[in-house]
């Protein structure tokens, strides 16, 4: 222990500080340098200390005594931030703060843990209010160091502070009111910790053992960013994220208050967890609004119940709006979060597969009208997606699959990713959180560079529109089908990437055995790939009547995407139409009006 | 005429171009160079005559033979720029068409024209083609220049063209037949000239006097910039722009179609003249979609419909949405805009006071809920904003004054334009041209400037909030007496006003004759002004609690724009509510629940 030492080397620039020539607020200024970087130690480096790990809680939950064992157990350098700050400034933390004021001295303490936090990893343990202030907290995020809150009852920390009672926090004052005041306001701020170790009686060396072991049991969840500018936002893929969605959730809104939108299926089988989830980080829910489940709520009837039913629960512009369901769900409260006072905070929390990897990236959030699917809409970014892999585990498998056919597609977008579909697409099906987790996160990778590029679809070739990729067909058969659920939106994809490959074939631009793959390995997860899977029979002049009045079409000209080969896309405007008509014939359709 | 001369010098440059070793494309690039700048003459000019006038017309309209006549009349040298052309490239047009292709030739063409008008005034005669180019009509609009087309009926141009036949355009076809296809073609377009002159079988003297005659009393329209990157427009203002609606709009839309929205009583009184306008530049209008008129239109309903009407018409994303209208259409129309397909290009042709100086400026858009006034709704910026200052003289008086205390509002926030109101208020209450226009341009630069610093009312001090100056009081006062008509906006506003004045006069805020001076200018043009002077009465307690539902209470706090003077206003946060409520019982509402 070197400390003594640094201490008498302060304790001169506390004479310096004396003077009266000296700056008022020199002695915290000159903290951000004055702090020795921990040097490395000769030990072994476990697997977790390749990254520091700051302790964070309130006072008497162990943060020193933990930590000086977890660093021993870890082979790290063990640092307390108040010691450092005290022996940097010179003088005791209840000087600072009276000489100072408590915001100057966060902003000296975030710099000290910042340079701490700078060099090779070490254990930090930090002061109860550190990981309280919004700024320290991000500099401890943006560090890479894992934050780890020793999480106590006010009856273990009562037993602990005794004999504290000298402490300024204390001093005339009942000590079980005042740490249960600091709780209250701390504890949802310490949820932002990424790993909750709660504490009991029992021994520092047990504790220190649980915290190794959740060390290294820890996985991260994976954060995809989502390049955007001033709209970016980050993607969060992994399981059991709706357990700790407000943690996640607070650092990306402005003020830790929503309103939930969801819908009445999957309010029964998550809502619990969210609920619980925002509650721990002190998010105030002013409502949980839950729409009938189904496509028929993406109305603007429904939608204007929605927002008579937010504006009533006392929405005001810094109030976040969650939507915790599919992509009914999330285009619903999208666009409702996209209008209601001109703008509210958005937050996606996807529970399908087809929402985690297509509706919950791009922004795009809208309600249908008579007229056709999503005419009526916002591009309205979300300012976090939270896609928990684990919440798919309660997916029928139907839905699964439909929402595999989107992660195929990418996967032809994308090219490695459609090798991967081709000899890991069964495992996605199955369940594998792994698998999902890599299905997800590498369509919303593609998906997300696309949209960088191109964020209002504005491309006249490429661009978003490369996202359509066998969807001109598949909207042609939904609108036949109808929209209740007889065949499901990544169903009609499944179809559209077969005869998108099929056509690329037709005209020469992709190799002949592609369009063969495509149905192969669709087929081979359970996914319909024929126009004769589908639940109707239909004709070509009727499809064909479709497709002429999709969104994309410009200047009355269709425009189809085609393959050159997997990760070779493009769009074109001159299909002949005599070629799509053949290929609808040749796979069954009939002819006839409509 | 030193034509032959200048013929002469660009034969020989003919002559290098003869030579194998020169660039194809070099006498094009030339061009840009090698035209001489026209000297100023010595004559005296006229009141036109500081800015180019640039004719357009058909073949046989009399370009040439009254451009000369003119610029002999006006003092200016004459340029024709088809001999320009032929003079710097050394060879006739028809071989500039065959050797490089029309686009090199309009290529070289705008550069001419461009680097003739970018010296002193001159009277320029342009081909046939040129202003039929949209990169050269922007040329000519950004040299300043004023383009005046020489419309002439079929049968004109044929006597006129009649010993042309010889002319590569009549080759092998009817002369009849090519002058019908290209006045359909391009008459549209001519028609963006700022100034249309009708030729008959008169003398070409004749026709000189009349396009003298409309030179010397043409008033451009003023043209104010917002400047907000690159969703920024232009409003333009002045008397008579529905009937040129379609030659202000076309450069400014993507593509010639819109739909236009209005209500039932203004498409009695400005549609015909919309109509009109949008088709003399070929502005196809898909439909025609009138809502009742008043505040009830906007809603969620009526904008089902609006939308579900747009589609049906076959909207498509570069067809613009045009709002004729007051404030209600246009916040309805705009918010359709806004969510059509995602957003569509959007037009504004407010036909009120209110609208003009208000609604028109700053992108706002939106319905009310049932929860109150514009809850939902969206930022959507205009592409070009048409105020005709005309289309005011048919409003009741009323309205004419309700909207003027919007101008009385800018006037205070921004200084020398109060003192404008004390002084000619009564100019603009009387409908005088000259005052509109002025109460109109300067109420938009005003709040046009305030917007472009905060386009989404972020600012947390000043910025947007500072528009809503008087306007806690008058929400509150609208909201008791409802949206019927019963009480107008700017009748709301004009009290309010008076109540921001005394408010701020009461905190010491500013000089204590203020509130005075608001109210009598007020009351002077016919505004009410006092809380009496309204339909109804109202307890402290009921306004007080509409003030706190305010959409702009921002975590709890009421905010207040108060003045120091006019031209300095500020937001506070922190006016005691019991000065408030004070005022208000001074005022002579009562006490006791609502």
């Amino acid at each position: 222990m070197n400390l003594p030492a640094r201490r008498q080397g302060s304790r001169s620039r506390g004479v310096v500080l004396a003077c009266e020539t000296v700056s008022r607020n020199l002695a915290l200024e000159l903290l951000s340098d004055a702090v020795p970087l921990p040097e490395p130690t000769g030990a072994a480096l476990g697997a977790t200390a390749t990254r520091a790990v700051v302790l964070v809680g309130m006072p008497g939950a162990g943060k020193s005594a933990i930590g000086r064992r977890l660093a021993h157990r870890l082979g790290l350098p063990f640092r307390d931030a108040d010691t450092e700050i005290e022996a940097a400034a010179g003088m005791p933390i209840t000087e600072i703060f009276a000489r100072y004021g408590e915001q100057h001295f966060r902003d000296g303490e975030r710099r000290v843990i910042a340079r701490l936090l700078s060099g090779p990893p070490i254990v930090l343990a930090t002061g109860g209010g550190a990981y309280a202030d919004a700024r320290t907290r991000k500099a401890v995020r943006t560090s890479g160091a894992i934050a780890l809150w020793l999480r106590c009852r006010l009856p273990v920390l009562m037993r602990r502070v005794a004999g504290r009672e000298h402490r300024p926090m204390f001093l005339n004052a009942d000590p079980a009111e005042v740490l249960e005041r600091l709780m209250a306001a701390r504890h949802p701020l310490y949820a932002e910790a990424d790993i909750i170790v709660d504490c009991s009686e029992e021994s520092p060396d047990q504790t220190t053992r649980r915290v190794a072991d959740a060390l290294a049991g820890w996985v991260p969840e994976r954060r995809l960013p989502v390049a955007l500018g001033e709209r970016g936002y980050d993607i969060l893929v992994g399981p059991g994220l709706l357990a700790r969605a407000g943690a996640l959730i607070a650092p990306a809104i402005p003020a830790r208050r929503c309103v939930i939108v969801t819908d009445a299926t999957v309010a029964g089988v998550h809502l619990p967890a969210l609920r619980a989830g925002l509650a721990a980080a002190g998010i105030t829910v002013l409502a949980e609004i839950a729409v009938p489940a189904g496509e028929a709520s993406k109305s603007m009837g429904v939608l204007e119940g929605l927002l008579e039913q937010m504006l009533a629960a006392g929405v005001d512009r810094r109030c976040a709006v969650v939507a915790l369901g599919g992509g009914v769900v999330g285009d619903l409260a999208g666009f409702a979060a996209a209008v209601a006072l001109r703008g509210l905070p958005f937050v996606q929390v996807p529970t399908t597969l087809l929402a985690q990897v297509d509706s919950s990236v791009g922004g795009k959030t809208g309600v249908n009208l008579a007229a056709g699917k999503n005419l009526a809409g916002a591009f309205h970014q979300p300012r976090i997606v939270l896609a928990d892999t684990r919440a798919l585990t309660t997916l029928p498998s139907r839905e699964l699959r439909a929402g595999y056919a989107e992660v195929a597609k990418h996967g032809l977008l994308q090219g490695a990713l459609w090798s991967w579909c081709e000899a890991e697409g069964a495992r996605v099906i199955a369940g594998d959180q792994a698998a999902l987790a890599h299905a997800v996160i590498e369509s919303c990778r593609l998906k997300a560079a696309i949209v960088a590029d191109d964020e209002r679809e504005e491309s006249t070739e490429g661009g978003r529109a490369l996202l359509n990729l066998g969807h001109t067909f598949a909207h042609a058969f939904e609108a036949e089908c109808g929209y209740g659920g007889e065949l499901l939106h990544g169903e009609a994809v499944a179809v559209g990437l077969g005869l998108a490959a099929s056509l690329s074939a037709r005209l020469g631009h992709c190799a002949q055995e592609l369009p063969g793959r495509v149905i192969q390995h669709l087929s081979d997860l359970g996914l319909p790939v024929r126009i004769a899977d589908l639940p109707r029979r239909f004709t070509v002049e009727a499809l064909l009547g479709r497709m002429r009045k999709d969104k994309k079409v410009r200047d009355g000209a269709m425009r189809f995407v085609l393959l050159r080969a997997p990760g070779d896309a493009f769009t074109s405007a001159d299909v002949p139409l005599e070629v799509v008509a053949k290929l609808l014939w040749d796979e069954g359709c009939g002819s006839g009006g409509t």
